[in-house]
């Protein structure tokens, strides 16, 4: 497993997109993403990325996460060669999950959730880059 | 600038090692940060780390993150040539620090802070390996 992102959760995508290039990073162009109510845009911080999430909709799980914790740092992802099998991996180490099967991801991955209770209070996301 | 390490308060740092090894990730020893009232653990995530951070003294800044936000990611670092030369040009740029000058971080290091309201809600760090 290797660090892909870290989702953090964002007002106002464009104030948000001008602080990282402030800050002296690449940041890519807004993206609508609506099968996940999202707008993002990511920032290259070297190896691994920021994903700043824009919620199109309140009722998201972004805009429900900005409504009650305010914005911030949403989830981690990492990466591995095969979710599927790493969720099974999981599984068996006694690993709460919230997907258990892998379902479609933005650009071309496959994903699933790991439940916050089983890390220490950190959404967890696996991907896998196909 | 390059992701360093991902900052997570935890309530029990023993706990928090066996998750991430639970996950599958190589995790470090507890080390003792007294300067900093914190016992840490280092997370190798593939180019980046995670630092665990359990707080000795409920009154350290950790401590008070957890007691009003619970546990979870608290803060992001990021690794820069020269931290003195980075604090001007974010100061140049109209970006709100916490420290104006470079100090002593762990492992040999020079930190300093970005204040989270300058950067969406996210407590930031900059630092500088001798």
């Amino acid at each position: 497993m290797k660090l892909d992102h870290i989702g953090i959760a964002v007002k106002d995508l464009e104030e948000a997109r001008q602080t990282y290039l402030k800050l002296g990073f690449q940041v890519g162009p807004a993206e609508e993403l609506p099968e996940r109510k999202l707008r993002i845009a990511m920032v290259d911080v070297g190896g691994a990325s920021i994903e700043l999430l824009f919620p199109t909709d309140p009722d998201s799980p972004v805009g429900k996460f900005i409504a009650s914790k305010g914005p911030g740092i949403q989830h981690l992802c990492y990466q591995v060669p095969d979710v599927a099998k790493k969720l099974s991996e999981l599984k068996a180490a006694g690993v709460r999950l919230i997907d258990e099967q892998p379902r479609p991801g933005a650009h071309n991955t496959l994903v699933a959730f790991v439940h916050p209770a089983s890390v220490g209070g950190v959404l967890t996301e696996i991907c896998q880059h196909q």
